[in-house]
C-alpha cells in the first residue's frame, strides 16, 4: 500500500540536468560559471575549523544577511539567506500560497515552477509568451493571474531557456497591477550587459509583493555550495524567517564562503564580463551555422537547430552528448526543435562550435 | 495587507536554542558534540577543490548513501540524504499527511514538530506520557493515532527531552498497529549504551511504514553542517527522493565530509563512550545536590530542580547563563521545573557543577 498523498502519487518529479562524475565533459547543460571561484572563497574554506562543524550555525545567516544588506543598500531584514534558490521557491509557496488557489507563471519557464506548485497540490497557471519570449502587456499578465485568483507568481528575469530580458518599468507595472506576490528569479542577472543599467533593487523597497530571487551559483561560481537569498520588503521576509524555513537551513561552511564571495565581487564581475564576451562570439558563430538564437541577457543562449542540421536539435544533442560534449535538451511543447547551450571557456566555447561545424 | 497564509499568520514559529558568538560560553544548550569532529573529516575538508564549488553536485548524495548503505547493511534505496535531519522532519509531512489530517506525536517532545504541521496546516495529536516519560501500550498508542486519521506519527527516540529509550519491540510493535508512517527520531541513537544492543535497523526492512532518521550533527560533531538521512523500505524513499526534495538538497562539501565521518565512525564513537561515561557522572552529582534526573540514554539528561534550589529551573537557568553557562529551559506545561542540560567536556561538566553547588 503506497504512503504518499494522491498528488505525490499522481505528479511527475523535477529532472534536474545530468551532472556526470568524469571530468573530461564540455559541460554546457547546467548553467554553471565557467570560471573557478573567486580566492577570497577558497582561502576562507581554508580556515574552517573542527568547532565551526561541531556547533549550530547561525539560524538566519545573520553575518551573510548584514554583507548583502550592505551591497544592496537594504536592510538585513529585508534579506532571506536559503539553501540554494531552490528553497526560496519552495518557501515562497508554502508561505504565500493557499493550496487550490494557482501559482502564476509564463510557458515556457524553468520546469521546476510547476513541480513545486503540484507537490503543494495547487495548479499552475501558464500565460504564453509571444514567438519572441515575450509575455503580454504587464496590466494583462497581473490581471489574467489576477482573475485565476494566484496569489502568487514567477517570472525569472533574464528569461530561462531564452536569456530575454524584461525592464524595470515592466516588473514595476506587474508588480502594481499583480494582487499577489511577484518573485523575480534573478538566477542569471549578473550576466545582464551593464549598458542596460538593470537594477531591480528598488522594486523590493517601492513594492510590498516583490521578492527578488539572488543565487551564488551562477554569478559566483558557486552551485556546489547551495546557497541562495531573497530581498523583499522586511514584511514579506518576516514570515519565512521566523516561521516556515528549516530552522537551520543553511550551514556553517556555506554561510562563510557565501560572505566570502559577496567580498570577492570584483574577481565574480570579471567572470561576468568574459562570459559576455563568449556569449556575443558564440551567437554569431552559431548563427553563421544556420541556427537561430534568441537574443540572451543570461549566461546560456537558446538556439533553434532546423530539422536539415544534424537531424535537428534532438539528434544533435546526442550525437553532441556521444563526443562528450553536454547541451541540454527539454522535450517539450515549443522547445523540440532547440537546444540551451551555457557558455563555457572560450575553449570548450570553440569545443562545441567545431563538433557542430563536424555535424552538419 | 500580510501576504501570508492564514495558518501561517496564526501560527507561532520554532525557537531555536541560543547560539552565542563568543567562545567562553560553557554551551551545554544545543546538545552538540562536545568533541572536534574526526581527523578525516577535516582532512576531506582540505581537500575541496574549486571545481568542486563550481559544479551542482551529486543530487542525490549517492556517494553518501552508498557508505550509508553499506554501514547499515542496506541498500542506496532504502537511504535519502537531507539538509539537516530537520529537513527529513519536514519531508515525511509533506509526501505524506494530506493537509487536515492530524500527525501522531507524543508530548512533550521535540518542540519542532508541531510547528512543521501547523506550517503544513494540519493539526497535532499530541499523546501524553506518563510521569516516568513512558507512552502507553504500544497497541494503544497507535491506536489513538488510529482513531483520528493520523497517516503519519514521530516517536523520538532515545526521547527528547528527558533522554528515555523505547527499545525495539515496543518500537515493531507500534509499527504493526500503526495505519499511517512512524518516523523515528534517532537524533541521539549514537549514545545510547551498547549494552542494550539496541538495533533498528532491522524495522526498516521489516515494516514498509517504519522511517529512521539519522543525524550527523550530534554523534559526528557536526551540527555546523548540516547532514541527515533516513532509513527505510525502498517504496518509502522513493516519492521524496524522486518527487519532494528540493532538487539538489545537499551540497558538495557537506556530501564529502557527511561521508568521510561515515568512514571515521571509530573515532566518534570514542566521542560516544565518553559522553556515557560523563552522562553517569553528572547523574550521580545532580542527584547529590539535590536535584532528580531521569534515566538517559541520550547526550543531554533532564533535571528537576526544587523550588528550593536557587529559586527554581527557570531562575537557575538565569543565574547559570549570568555565569556564561548556558543550558535549556522550556517554558511549557510540565518542564518548567526542569533544565535539559547536555553532556559537555569533563571541564565544561566540572565547571556546571561547581557553579550549581555555589548557587545552592
Amino acid at each position: 500500500m503506497p504512503y504518499e498523498r494522491h498528488n505525490i502519487a499522481r505528479m511527475t518529479g523535477y529532472t534536474p540536468g545530468e551532472q556526470p562524475d568524469g571530468v573530461d565533459v564540455v559541460k554546457l547543460n547546467t548553467n554553471e560559471n565557467p570560471y573557478p571561484p573567486s580566492r577570497v572563497v577558497m582561502e576562507t574554506l581554508r580556515t574552517i575549523d573542527g568547532d565551526k562543524l561541531r556547533r549550530y550555525p547561525n539560524p538566519t545567516a545573520r553575518p551573510f544577511r548584514e554583507a548583502a544588506a550592505e551591497l544592496h543598500g537594504v536592510s538585513p531584514q529585508q534579506i532571506i539567506a536559503t539553501n540554494g534558490g531552490d528553497e526560496l521557491l519552495r518557501l515562497v509557496i508554502t508561505t504565500f500560497v493557499e493550496p487550490g488557489r494557482p501559482v502564476g507563471t509564463v510557458e515556457p519557464s524553468y520546469s521546476l515552477y510547476p513541480v513545486l506548485a503540484a507537490i503543494h497540490d495547487t495548479p499552475t497557471l501558464e500565460v504564453l509568451l509571444d514567438d519572441e519570449w515575450a509575455p503580454p502587456a504587464p496590466e494583462a499578465l497581473a490581471q489574467t493571474w489576477n482573475d485565476a485568483g494566484a496569489q502568487l507568481a514567477f517570472i525569472v528575469n533574464p528569461h530561462a531557456p531564452s536569456g530575454r530580458l524584461m525592464n524595470t518599468d515592466e516588473l514595476a507595472a506587474v508588480a502594481q497591477a499583480f494582487n499577489g506576490v511577484l518573485v523575480v528569479d534573478e538566477a542569471y542577472i549578473d550576466f545582464v550587459d551593464p549598458a542596460f543599467a538593470h537594477d531591480t533593487v528598488p522594486l523590493a523597497d517601492r513594492f510590498d509583493n516583490v521578492l527578488l530571487l539572488r543565487t551564488m551559483s551562477k554569478g559566483y561560481s558557486l552551485a556546489g555550495l547551495r546557497f541562495g537569498y531573497g530581498i523583499a520588503s522586511a514584511g514579506l521576509v518576516e514570515p519565512m524567517q521566523t516561521k516556515t524555513k528549516d530552522s537551520y537551513n543553511t550551514d556553517a561552511i556555506s554561510q562563510a564562503l557565501a560572505t566570502a564571495a559577496l567580498e570577492g565581487q570584483s574577481k565574480a564581475s570579471r567572470t561576468w564580463a568574459a562570459v559576455r564576451d563568449e556569449r556575443k562570439r558564440v551567437t554569431a558563430e552559431l548563427i553563421t551555422l544556420g541556427l537561430s538564437v534568441a537574443p540572451s541577457q543570461s549566461n546560456f543562449v537558446l538556439a533553434t537547430v532546423p530539422d536539415s542540421f544534424g537531424g535537428g536539435a534532438g539528434a544533435v544533442y546526442e550525437s553532441l552528448k556521444a563526443r562528450n560534449i553536454l547541451v541540454r535538451y527539454f522535450d517539450a511543447d515549443r522547445l523540440r526543435d532547440k537546444l540551451r547551450i551555457t557558455i563555457g571557456t572560450p575553449e570548450e566555447n570553440t569545443a562545441l562550435l567545431k563538433t557542430l561545424r563536424d555535424l552538419l
